[in-house]
């Protein structure tokens, strides 16, 4: 049984929760109205779109309030950063930056500790256009790990090394540290970038593994055990973004402190290629641009390298069924994890095309950018904005009641319309 | 332009090259003659198949011999854990751990050192049967990378930690040092993993670096010189194996010291998921098992996910069609490698289904295997083995004269069939 949140048509409506209605109208409808406007209008140079995340994992309501101050905020400094002509590529670090400063997240600033009580972050970033990616894995004292993987990016970039060596897309551990040193990015102290609440989730954490490790309980109730502290803990909750900017390009980043109580040395989904983060310009073949990032158990979303498999079915004609297929077969019932009771993730896609109408105007250029958000966790908190909006909206996806986490899903979208006058 | 080394019919032949043809007669032929007899003796339970590799690079005669030892002391020892009834993932392993000790290799013992004269080793192994996956990145100390990736495997098949923690599948550096210590994996001093050669290239490669950087001899210079030092330094010689055992059963690995003078903390193919090794048993839409190893530039097989890649394209009806059309069009001609002169790699596929003729016979159990290898290297060192035969094969594969490496490929492989009485 899949348990689906209302999603109605193919994007003609983006149906938010109940308590979201009360603060924002159906997107759609909103840009449809603008939209109007700029047909009349022909309005200068708009600057693209944004979709966040703060983690497919659970979100109380205490929590959510947190949750949308950080993704509006994070959206916002995406289309900053695209207002001023920025790529998308730029624009999409600029958000994870916020992402990972927020002290409420799981990525950056309040990781969650590892078992040696340290904080070891992931994170990866690509680029749409170049295809180029970098990554970090397991790498300590960096306020921003995300910088760390744009650096690598761009520097790839910008072709071979002295005597012909090959330029890295992925570093770990100590190495990564000392290369973003060394590259202009400032160390940050381990203790600083600890919290109150990271802090006091690891001592908790420590003590339920001992009273775990003493006890005899027996595989079943070690497993029913996990399963109600994971999805409490909010351990989940790395962050990603996607965007596509002013000229059609997208980018995709994502950052995780990774898993509660992993082993030092672990590397999770948000570092590997392919499983993190996907970005992909249309090109021969491909009609759509694509970008996604996923966010959840590290270790099912490698093995199903859902960023990519997301990605690549985001050409076929429908997003929300491409998407919704993908997420049943290539994750929730994938062979890669058929020994697994629950299957916990969620992803952000954005694919975008060039708008048919704004064709037959040869100075007007549109982009028709679809956005949607699917998990098989209880919730996932996720923001947008376009560069036409004046603040970014937020959302909570809950599954549906009833629904069991990791064997049930909720998908949930919206679409948008960008314009801009070509000079 | 593509080069092809000759390859016959739907590989009803192998056809070595003239120095190999010396030596040993086409697989097929031989293995033909041993089918008529297994008709008429129904023989006792056979084993398995295994092919290796000792790197796509550059393989001077001088080098050729050492290598082709190695592959074929590497195919002995899988066979003889397929004798004793081991699974293909044990009989990889074991291929793995001769193919590291040897010194001639980039893997192990005697890998390359990288920029602060350190070796820090990538390795990863995959389970056609479970789809369990293991790997390690930028480990130090340790003489057999491939065991910890194994032990991640199968610690990973024995389910949650304590207090349900998910086991990784991926642990890099100091972090997946510890773990292999904590794990009975005996550590090795660095400085007996360093040979005299890999000692003496590092000094070669620092004074080529400097050289390099105090020169200001502009971007083609460097350009060219990195070329042909790097398609003769042999850096590029990762090392793999994939396996059928006795029950149908899959498994592939790989295991590299890395790019010669990479940064510290650089992670290649050898331990990125889908890039180094890919392994899946055959199952519902999929009839054939398939299983991958490759090597190369690890960035290069990054960013085409070749492992998988060739692996599903594997599916097809014509293996060697579908295996050049994958190193063709998802490798060197991949868009995510348009910005490369060069592309630099090769590849060892098996696959392999049940025999329509003993399925006529129910106590006989028939297993057709096909192998191939591709690369766009210079040469590639392959050694193969079925455990009806006395010896290993090896053959080192090269380029058609005239064709240029990194745009050019050879192809080859040849079919062995693998009968046994089922009690």
């Amino acid at each position: 049984m899949i348990g689906l949140s209302s999603y109605a048509g193919v994007m003609e409506n983006l149906t938010n929760s109940a308590e979201e209605q009360q603060h924002s109208s159906p997107l759609t409808n909103a840009w449809s109205k603008k939209e109007e406007l700029n047909k009349n209008q022909q309005p200068k140079g708009v600057g693209g779109f944004v979709l966040v995340h703060a983690g497919a994992g659970y979100h109380s309501e205490s929590k959510a309030k947190e949750y949308k101050h950080v993704c509006k905020r994070a959206c916002q400094r995406a289309v900053d950063r695209l207002r001023a002509g920025a790529l998308a590529v730029e624009a999409v670090a600029a958000a994870l930056v916020e992402l990972e400063d927020s002290p409420f997240t799981n990525a950056g600033m309040g990781s969650n500790l590892n078992l040696s009580g340290e904080i070891e972050c992931d994170a990866s970033i690509m680029e749409g256009k170049s295809l180029q990616y970098g990554a970090v894995g397991a790498i300590s004292g960096i306020k921003n790990p995300v910088l760390v993987a744009n650096r690598l990016l761009s520097e790839a970039q910008k072709g071979k090394l002295s005597a012909g060596r090959i330029p890295p897309c992925f570093l770990v551990g100590r190495g990564a540290h000392e290369w973003a040193i060394s590259h202009g990015i400032p160390p940050c102290p381990s203790e600083k970038m600890a919290t109150k609440f990271s802090v006091s989730a690891y001592k908790r954490n420590k003590r339920k593994m001992e009273v775990a490790e003493k006890m005899d309980t027996g595989h079943n109730q070690t497993k029913k055990r996990r399963l109600s502290g994971e999805n409490h803990s909010g351990s989940l909750d790395t962050v990603g973004a996607v965007v596509v900017d002013l000229e059609g390009n997208v980018a995709a980043a994502v950052s995780s402190g990774g898993l509660a109580m992993k082993h030092p040395g672990r590397v999770g989904q948000a570092a590997h290629y392919g499983c993190g983060c996907w970005a992909e310009n249309a090109r021969n073949m491909n009609p759509y641009s694509t970008a996604v990032s996923t966010s959840g158990c590290g270790e099912h979303l490698i093995r199903t390298m859902l960023a990519q498999e997301c990605s690549a079915a985001m050409q076929s004609e429908d997003a929300h069924q491409a998407l919704l297929e993908a997420m049943q077969n290539k994750f929730i019932s994938s062979p890669f994890l058929a020994s697994e009771e629950r299957v916990l993730g969620g992803v952000i896609v954005l694919r975008c095309c060039r708008c048919v109408e704004a064709q037959q105007s040869q100075n007007i250029q549109g982009i028709l950018v679809e956005f949607l958000w699917s998990h098989t966790t209880e919730s996932m908190c996720v923001g947008y904005m376009s560069a036409q909006d004046s603040k970014a909206k937020t959302h909570i996806s809950r599954l549906p009641p009833g629904t069991i986490p990791g064997q049930s899903l909720a998908i949930e979208g919206g679409v948008c319309r960008l314009m801009s006058v070509v000079e």
